[in-house]
This record gives C-alpha cells, structure tokens and sequence, in this order.
C-alpha cells in the first residue's frame, strides 16, 4: 500500500477509531466531524481534513457514517503485520503490556526480551519472555519490525544496535535515554520528563 | 513570571537541560547549535530559534557555554511551585514514579492518591499514598497544580472531577480515555496506542 498520509493524520485515525468504536452497538449510527473534534479535542479544521484524505464524505444533514469511517480508517491504516515485541520486561515494561491488552487496541505484544534468569524462558503477563540474545531469531521468523523499549536509561547504547541488527526499523523507546539510530529507523519518544515539565511552566 | 515561551520551545528546552546536564564535568564547556540539534534529532532551525528565544548568543567558533545554556533554562522554566501527585498507584503508576526518580529530573511526585486499603496511609515506591477523598486537601495545603493520571480507563470519568475540584489545573494522562475538562486546563496525552498504530504504519 502507498504510504501517503502524514504522520498526524495517522496518529489522529488511531484515535477516530477508539472513539468511533463506542458507537457500534447503536443502530446505523452517524457523527458530524465537529463533534468528532470536540470529543477528542482536537481542531475541527483537522478532522475535515483527515476525512477528506480518507476519501469519504458525510451526509450534509446526518454527518458521516459511523461504519463507513471505521471501515475507512481500517483500510487505510491496518497493515498486515502489526507484531510488537518489547524489550525490557521490568515493572515498566509488564505494566505496559497489561495496559495494551487491556486497551482492546488491535495491536499485541507477540514477545518480551529481557535479561533476567526468572524471565527468561517463561510467560510474563501472558506472553513469552526470551533472552535478548534470541531478538534477531524471533524477529526475523516472525517478520517483528517494531519494539517497544523499556529497559534501564543506562542500557540503552547496549541494546538499540541489538535491535537495529534484529530488524527492528520502529522504536517506541519508553526510556529517558536518547536513541543514536541511522535515518530511515522511526523513534517515538514518550519523554515523561520534558510533559511534565511542559505542564507545570504553562499551569503555574 | 510572564509565560512567553512557545509550547515547543519548552518542550526542547527540557530535553537539551538533560543532554547539556551531560557536560557540566567538563572545564568550561561549549557546545554548537547545530550539534545540539544532532544528539537530539531536532532540526537545527528549531534549536536556534530557542536559544534566541532564551536570549543568549554563542560564540562563533566556540559556540554556546553549556553553563550558561543551564542557567538560562533554568531562569526561563523552573517555576517555584514544581509538585505534582500520581493518582492510580497501580504497577504503571508505581513504575512511573520510580522511573522519574531515576530519570534525575528536577521533577519529584510528592504523594500518591489511590483507593486500595492495602497501599493508603502507607509509603508506596518511596512516597506516602493517601486515599483519594483526601486529594482535595493536600493538593490546597501543598499548591499542587499537577498530576499524572495513571486510573484504569473505566475510572477516568470518576476521577477527572476530583482532580478539579482539588485545583489540579495540568494532567499528564497516561489513561486511554479522553479527558473532558474545562477550558485553561492543561492535559498532555501518553497515547500509547496512537504511537504504536502510527509506527507500525510507517515502518510497513
């Protein structure tokens, strides 16, 4: 599939579907793009515009289809291979997975990677848990191309290359650390300190 | 103080604070803009833009003094009032607030908030947790403005209200639900499943 919609836009289609996904119990249900935008708080403006590249249109009276934006946003977005792996299996990292599976997201963490012996080789919140030595085998069989990164600030120079050599090029690097990767590997960084910071100097 | 740094800019700045945090070993360090904006991934442009917004200017061949690069974002963010509390105590919320003690940020939660008998009116990761019924007074006894939002997604519609009628005016919602609040409340969303949907699309 071409890869044409911007990065926000991707971002804000994850969010349309969560919300939108509280709608199909009713029968034949409708929305107006503006109160798409209220509920989650975003500009209107925006919303239009990422409906727009869906290629879809609403009713001048009832809004859009609530089933046809579903179906759209999963055509546009559902990829085939959607497998995740994370490395890091501490409290933070369990924490994590429960919280995904818990989410009712479609995406699911297929392994863990840590270095703990009594993780090692075992289930850990229902999924298996592997030595980091064994990424570049389980990524390459199962075509994983995205992690989540939650080991220690101080391990991370250790394990990125790990997963650079594993095939990983999607990084979702839950540590305080600063990931050195070549273009073309995507980093999204979940940096709690520069939020919260952001936070207090505008709510002082 | 007058808030009138960009949204962005803050941001960065916290980030280049705990990269520049790095060199202050070093006898009489300086670094360039453009090196800076390397280490970061950001885009050279931006990071000049805010060290002109911080008004301090680097030398030409040397480029910035890295002390006083600290000093200025210390002058232009380090509010007085830095408290924040986590309210869901739960492993993500445990993990977090041991994660931001590590991280060395200048940032520290002072109490926890939760509902389970086992971890009220005892000290939990290191800092006291406390019912929350009694949100409401510490956050007025202590000014508190901040908090992280670490509830199961069902609670969110239970718990917002607490946290603004106890005053609590910026949330950093680690939560999968939307936040309904007022206008001039601040809310920054860790939105794991739109990261992970969004890499995933990108990295196909």
């Amino acid at each position: 599939m071409a890869k044409k919609l911007p990065r926000n836009t991707v971002a804000r289609l994850s969010q349309y579907r969560r919300l939108l996904e509280k709608y199909i119990f009713m029968d034949e249900p409708f929305i107006f793009s503006h109160d798409l935008a209220r509920m989650l708080g975003l500009k209107p403006v925006n919303v239009r515009h990422d409906l727009m590249l869906l290629g879809i249109s609403g009713d001048r009276r009832k809004g859009y289809s609530v089933n046809a934006l579903l179906e759209a946003i999963g055509d546009a977005m559902d990829m085939e291979n959607r497998g995740v792996v994370l490395v890091g299996m501490g409290r933070l990292g369990m924490s994590l997975v429960s919280y995904l599976r818990e989410s009712g997201a479609r995406i699911q963490v297929d392994a863990a990677f840590d270095v703990d012996p009594m993780k090692v080789n075992n289930m850990c919140e229902g999924i298996p848990c592997y030595s980091i030595g064994e990424l570049g085998d389980f990524a390459r069989k199962n075509q994983t191309r995205t992690a989540i990164l939650a080991v220690p600030a101080e391990d991370v120079n250790d394990v990125v290359p790990i997963l650079l050599r594993a095939g990983i090029n999607g990084i979702l690097n839950y540590t305080s650390g600063h990931l050195n990767v070549p273009e073309g590997i995507i980093v999204r960084n979940i940096d709690m300190v520069s939020y919260l910071e952001e936070i207090i100097y505008f709510n002082e």
